[in-house]
């Protein structure tokens, strides 16, 4: 699966540019393909934007020719082969009020049927994400001018959104009445910050406020913060992506309420308690699997060993040789020193296509484990994610029409548990109807597009 | 004074990208500031553009990137400090009917207008070019679906275009129905090609067939050539660019029915028969005074010699200390050994701010002539163009308000003799009611767009 | 302190730059200042090589240019500012005989004496490495074209070496008397390879086979591989750089006869037993510290925690604001919810300088530890390195002129406990005299340069 | 035949490397593969090289860092297929008396005997270049210290050769004893200046003092400009090479004491008078044909035209389909409206393999010239040189096994005319014997080196 977007924005804060770049830096986990950052000293919008990691699309020469109090910024990943420079965001866009940036982290659901609507106007979208659509809302005449004016735009809008919208003078954020995504606001000595992940706020040194409200929309400019809500509070209904607490998230970050660390940790524990095994070296694919196995190891008793080396060097500009055994050596590597004639439990925080982990697991297999009882920290993943994670189709979901039994045999391990709904909605700390579990049981909490507009909008 | 745009276009022939990159290469000249090629195989429209030569942005790895049989191109120059990517041209828009791609060589007198009336309607822009607007006609309900609908759109512009549009399967073709900016018709094997000059066509061994009309479109797809006229018969108004034939148009392109270095020549003798003048030697300041001091030369029976030398290497990568003299010492430098003693007439085809005249001059004098004779084979410039030129303003432009013999003391030469307009009209073969002669004259052959407006938009 | 090189060889398989380039990769970690790959098809010599990283260096169509069955490649650390192009090895020279590519891991301690006599018989030299005098050795007639050419210009040189040596034809790698550094032979499906560390032949699918002895060098050609001493037996002093299981190696290893981590974990173990503690949880500085923090946990029973989170995305591209604590907080963040009101065992394996030591340690006290004990996995650095270790000047190293209370002091944690130097060496599998711990005892194994040669010529 | 290299240095003025660089500029015609500008504070050496043009190799922040009151730098073209990096000049060498920076001009014909003299005694060289020898020589401890150092190395050198060569503190100039290259000295504001060509002088507003003479050394240091003579008064003979008048140096330069623009135009004056032809019109090749057709234009009193004109834009960069007559397209247009049905004299400089002439001709033939007269303002090329000059070998010099009229043949004019040698030397001032005509008449003026050297060492 891939990863999430990560937005941050500041207002009234010396060299806003360099902060921008500063906290998408520490949310580049959530998008590696295209990094942007806007920045607006009250009199004029300028940015810097491109496609590959934040580092690769900025460089110190660019903070000069980026001044200002005021930035957004945004870190992206798309799906499609060729993502295109023009759906880089965030987007900056000229309409008659003059420019906007818009950055979104999410899936709009209705954006296929309000594009459609707009050039059927006559309007013309410059790119092909779903994110412009509340551009064309902000620049119609019907809203254009009236009271409450973005939150009626963001009222039109389902889905999963984290929206940051900057004009010259003004920061808006906003989070969608399910909180799908994690949007949370921050203090920089004085400075609102607002970041997709608190572990932002540590490395700026900005102190955690709290989170925005699913629902609620903040206005920041030179009279303070205003919070306002577009969404009727009946209308507001928790559904907070496990998944980011499975996988996503930093370590490090607090998401819906705690630190992501020890819930890992947590899953393991309680992973160890729903399928035991006898054993002798408990073990991570590292690094995500890292805490799962220490609460595993701690649980269970046996011992933890780090029997699976990860290869840090490994980038984009790598040239491998064309083998997935091999795209899987160059990650990690195994001690066999570690592994040969152990029964080994492996961990892992989830399955997808299977053939990664089949591939990895056989290396554990050819340095000699004589059992391997692999152990994941996520149930079996069933179900397309309409809220802006690119899970493959349900052809290459390897659990979406196997058994456990099924999956096992496909991986070739000598036994296979996945953590249970009920065990994993235990080890966070909200109601179980806080968070949403559709990729596991299919039970969205919203209507869902039409996979026809699916298809032919790109996720952002 | 600034160059003006270059187009080309071609359909139905292999590898069109490199069809479309050998005619821009033609076409340099008219701009250097960015560059474009788009193309399309009938299914799919892709593109390559950006800021720089075309050997800066296209490289040999693009052309297995752009297949197809059609392509359009264009060379742009810019008239603002810090011109932006998204302007580039061809402009890739996509509308409700797919995408479309559009190049422009002119500037639109009522783009201002066109566009505040489509952004009150809620409509967004993507550029800041006056070109765009075409694509919003385009896309207007009130026009599309309607027949003949790219006429109805171009019959709404006022103003100088010569106009290149390609859709997925078909490329248009058209002229304003003044015929400002030149626009023919060549034939490359039986495959249609298009372009700015001819000197396009002879690079690629295509046959020039005639010139597009003004008012006239013509639309290029699987059922061949179609020619209409999007403008009735009497409002078609000739006012052809007269410094086409001056400066802008290569030497050896075929401008408005005939060969431009003859022109030039002919420009040449007449200035001698205006401005006769005894001396030594005849000499261009290279190149663009080549043809018109040789016909002084002819004419007037005084030796032509090169005293002053071209330097090739200059371009916009080379560091030079900052001082206009460098800067006109790097890149063309007296031969003393003509010059010195000598009465000297220097032919040079105009004078826009006059200070770069008076320091080439200036290097003459110091080389030790004796008397220098400045002859000018365009009249004085007074006025601004608002067709596609981009001068400077009134007061930079040292003819506006002076007196023939005020600009002779601020350049600082012993005489200084301009062709007439009676002698410029008298050396092209249309007659002298078909060209625009404003920039001399103010006489105006369209009503113009109100200086603000001017301002609002870019030239492309 | 800063890593060794690294070296790779092989002869006999298709596409021996391929193989090469994998198998530097493996070996990043030794080096990251420069890269280099030299190739032969037996007829020509052809190299590629820069500065940076290997993937920085090499991309996909320098193979193309790389044709060859045999390769050597050098992965570099060099201490001085600027480091110089011309100093990136495989250095590869031109002298009577042919071109000859020479690669190095170690430093000659009597490089500046015979260069400074090759030099006053009017020799040239190209580089300002000491790797380069063995190139003047064998140019030099007293050698040339005698029977064991290159194993007598071996004999005349000092110090620790690990050397690839690679004319057309032929590969030689050869290694000092002491065998400071490390160097394993493998088998490539059939190919002989040879590397600085194990982990390159588990990338290759190679299979160890040995190490290079002390004093040995061994020949590859058409003819096979054969072995000779260029050093009498009673002349072989084992003097195993200790530092190499303590840090540089990769944890994945097998160094001299074992493998690193296992030799890591438990140096965390007699930690434990020599500087026992009550506390809360155990935690490394990630990533060099897990296996000992492991050990510890194990040893003393206090639970092993992930703390502290190490940033992947931290490069050499990253634009920091300067300031200490901020670049060792983009590096690594505390999650404060696992050390909040705890006492905390920290394990790293070393200590150089000490301010980074101490800045870390601050933002775990910031994190609200209660207590920090601090435990390093090595003695105190006390002495220089006169054998391929960059540590900085006696001043500067922490505990050159402070007890170890005086460094905890400095640090400021609660307790501090380094390893001894008898619990290190009880470590290891072979006997306490086959290893140099010069750098915390003093006792060089052999005589070491005077200082100012040192100065004189670089590292490599 | 390809261009020979320029030199430029400079003692005494603020910004040494910027004057080098303009410098270097206006000599870039004598060569375009890699340039490079060496500079010392009297503390450091310091240098920029690389391969590609002058303003390719440096940009705007490169003069930072090369501070330094003194200057040396080098245009340069080499012949064979991949010239190497470590050729570009100027070398900079180490050897035992510090750093020393080498420019050259010319061929040493006795380099490759030399370097075998020096490899047998164990030095190694570092390029391939004939012009390292110089330094091997200054090494030399017969040399070394001895009074008179670097005049006696000199002394040692056979062939063509002006060099400057740098030390920390000093700055010499040294022409060979035939003088085959020019070198100049000039004054900038007090500062001496040293360049092959005077061109260089005049873009920095330096003047012209003299030309340093044939056996002539100068040394520059604090203590201002000292001449001495390497050889002895009764070894110097005059052998210009005529060729910098007919072709490399650049128009405006004085070259052998007399302006090349005026050479030029009196070489087509003799021309018409050896080779009178009744027609219609004289055109030249552009550029280097312009002034012998103005000359031949003024003698036989026929006009003069610009039929064909030359494209600027083609670079480096341009990519070309592959075919002979496409790549001369590119570079000229015939304008047919002047040729059409016209006897045409074209005048061009020299003819080497004649296919490039036969294309350009047959371009004149299609454009409708009824009649095509070639002349050529140097007689037929028919032998190597082996002092500077890269002209193809005897077989593809298309006048070495051809009469006259069987070369008219082959490049397919109605007649053909060259120059006389006694007409070619009748246009220079000096002394029909102080000009080397070698390659037209295979009277060499000093031993040349045999061809197997010739094809070991590279030209520079």
């Amino acid at each position: 699966m891939k990863e999430a977007c990560g937005l941050f924005g500041t207002y009234g804060c010396d060299g806003a540019a360099q902060k921008a770049y500063l906290g998408l830096f520490a949310l580049q986990h959530r998008g590696e393909e295209s990094a942007g950052i806007v920045v607006s000293d009250d009199r004029k919008i300028r940015s810097r934007k491109g496609m590959g990691l934040l580092t690769d699309v900025i460089d110190a020469d660019d903070f000069t020719e980026l001044p200002g109090h005021m930035a957004i910024g945004h870190v992206r990943y798309s799906t499609t082969g060729s993502p295109k420079p023009q759906n880089v965001q965030p987007l900056v866009i000229e309409y008659s009020q003059g420019l906007v940036a818009v950055a979104h982290n999410g899936t709009l659901t209705n954006a296929y049927r309000l594009r459609r609507q707009y050039e059927a106007r006559g309007s013309i979208f410059q790119t092909s994400t779903d994110s412009e659509v509340i551009v064309h809302l902000m620049a119609d005449p019907e809203y254009l001018g009236k009271p409450d004016h973005v939150a009626r735009c963001l009222a039109q809008l389902e889905g999963a959104f984290s929206f940051l919208i900057m004009t010259k003078r003004r920061l808006i954020a906003a989070r969608d009445r399910h909180g799908f995504r994690p949007l949370s606001l921050g203090d920089l000595d004085g400075a609102p910050v607002v970041a997709s992940e608190t572990c932002a706020f540590d490395l700026l040194g900005a102190r955690y406020v709290r989170d925005i409200e699913p629902g609620e929309m903040i206005t920041i400019d030179e009279r303070g913060v205003v919070s306002e809500r577009f969404c009727p509070p009946d209308q507001v209904k928790k559904a907070h992506c496990i998944f980011e607490h499975i996988y996503f998230a930093r370590p490090d970050s607090r998401i819906f309420g705690e630190n992501c660390q020890l819930v890992r940790t947590r899953l393991g524990e309680i992973l160890a308690r729903e399928h035991p095994v006898d054993a002798d070296v408990v073990m991570p694919l590292p690094d995500s699997g890292n805490p799962a196995a220490l609460g595993f190891a701690h649980e269970s008793g046996i011992p933890f060993q780090f029997g699976v080396i990860r290869n840090h060097y490994v980038g984009r500009t790598f040239i491998q040789p064309r083998s997935r055994s091999f795209s899987v050596r160059v990650k990690l590597n195994v001690i066999a020193d570690i592994v040969r004639g152990k029964r080994v439990v492996v961990v892992d925080d989830s399955i997808v296509r299977g053939t990664t982990s089949r591939t990895r697991l056989g290396m554990l297999r050819e340095a000699g484990a004589t059992e391997i009882h692999l152990r994941i920290s996520s149930p079996p993943i069933r179900h397309p994610c309409f809220f802006g994670i690119d899970f493959p189709t349900r052809t290459e979901l390897v659990a979406a029409a196997r058994t456990v039994e099924e999956v096992r045999e496909f991986i070739g391990v000598d036994s296979l548990g996945y953590i249970s709904v009920e065990g994993l909605l235990s080890a966070v700390s909200g109601a179980p109807c806080d968070y949403c579990t559709a990729c596991f049981t299919g039970d969205y909490p919203c209507p869902v597009a039409d996979p026809v507009e699916k298809l032919a909008l790109e996720r952002h």
